[in-house]
C-alpha cells in the first residue's frame, strides 16, 4: 500500500506512518508548511524521534514529494496504462487525476498543486523535484497523446505537448478555483472543456 | 498611484507605502506567510508602527487583498472596459492579466493565484474575502463574453460562464506551471489555447 515501505522492519514503517501524516499535512498547508514542529504534532512523536528519520525541513520535504510522486504512480499513472491504448488511456489518466485530487489521504487536495506556487520562488533540491514531477506528469500525458495519434484517435496534426499543457493547466486552474470556491458546478465545466478539447482534436 | 491611499495625511500614506510591501511579500510567499514580523522586517519598519496600521494579522492580510482588488481594477478591468465592445474586450481582458501576473510590484506573481491553494482549507474572512473577488473576477469576464455573444461576435449558444471558466482556469494553471517550470514555451502554449478556444466560438 505504502510505496515509501520498501524493506520490513520498525524503523521503515514508522517511517511510512510518518510520511503518510506529512502528505496530508501538506495537501492542506503545502510542503512549506510542513516543518519537523509541526508534522510532530500531527504524527504525535517527539520532534527528536522525527529527526531519526529526516534529517532536516528540506530532507522531510523532499521525501514528502517522493511518497507523492509513488503514490500517484500507483494511483493515476500504472492503472491508466491498462487502459486501451489512445483516447481510453488519455481520459483514464484524467479521470484518475481528478480521483487522485480527492484521494483521502491528501484532505487539501493535490499536493503538487498546493506547493506550486509557495516554491516558485524558492530556488533548491525541493523545488526541483517538484518541477521534475510535473515534468514527467506533463511527458506521460503527452505520451499517451501521442499514442493516441499513432493508433489514429486524434488527428495528425495534433501537438501531444500542446494537448497535454491544456489538459493539465485547465484540470490544474478547476482544482484551485473549485476548492476556492466550493461550487459544485465548476467541475462540471471542466468535463465540459475537455470533452470539447477531445472533440476539437479527434480524427 | 495607490488606490489605498484615500486621504491625504502622513499615517495614510505609511500605509500605503506598507500594502506595497505586503503585497510585494505576498505575492513571493503567499498570504500566509505574510505576518507582522515578516512584513516588519521588509518594511524596514518596528512591529509597533505596524500594529499601529493593522491590528492583527488578518486585518493586515484583508488589508492586503483589498489592494490587490483595486490594483487589479485599475490595471486590468477598467483599462479593459475602454477597448470596443465583444471579443477585443476580452482579449484585453486577458492580455492585460497576463501583464498583471508580471507586474513590478508582485514579484512572485499573481497574488491570486499564490494564495488560493494556502487558502482554500481556512475557513474566515480572509478566505471569503479572496473567494469574492474571484467571483467577481470570473463575473467580469463572463459579462465581457456575454457582451461578445450580444454583438454576434460569439455564437449565441456559447454558455459565457464556461467560457469564462475555461479562460480563467487555462491562465491559473499556465501561470503555476510557467512560474516553476521556467520554461518559456509555456506563455506559448496558453496563447495557442486560448486562440483555439476563441476560433471554437466565435460566430
Amino acid at each position: 500500500m505504502n510505496a515509501a515501505v520498501k524493506t520490513s522492519g520498525k524503523g521503515e514503517s514508522t517511517r511510512g506512518a510518518v510520511l503518510s501524516h506529512a502528505l496530508a499535512l501538506a495537501s492542506e498547508v503545502g510542503l512549506e508548511g510542513v516543518t519537523i514542529g509541526t508534522l510532530a504534532e500531527r504524527a504525535t512523536m517527539s520532534k527528536s524521534g522525527l529527526f531519526a528519520h529526516f534529517a532536516s525541513k528540506e530532507a522531510l520535504q523532499i521525501a514528502i514529494l517522493d511518497e507523492a510522486v509513488s503514490r500517484f504512480v500507483a494511483h493515476v499513472v500504472v492503472p491508466a496504462l491498462k487502459e486501451r491504448r489512445g483516447e481510453p488511456r488519455v481520459r483514464a489518466l484524467l479521470k484518475r487525476w481528478l480521483a487522485w485530487a480527492k484521494a483521502d489521504f491528501m484532505p487539501g487536495g493535490c499536493v503538487f498543486v498546493a506547493s506550486i506556487a509557495e516554491l516558485d520562488d524558492k530556488p533548491g533540491p525541493v523545488r526541483d523535484r517538484l518541477a521534475a514531477s510535473q515534468k514527467d506528469w506533463l511527458d506521460t500525458l503527452a505520451t499517451a497523446i501521442r499514442i493516441g495519434v499513432d493508433e489514429g484517435h486524434f488527428r495528425k496534426n495534433v501537438d501531444p505537448k500542446q494537448l497535454a499543457h491544456e489538459l493539465l493547466t485547465l484540470a490544474y486552474g478547476t482544482h484551485l478555483i473549485a476548492r476556492l470556491l466550493k461550487d459544485p458546478a465548476t467541475e462540471k465545466r471542466l468535463a465540459i472543456a475537455v470533452d470539447r478539447l477531445f472533440d476539437s482534436v479527434r480524427a
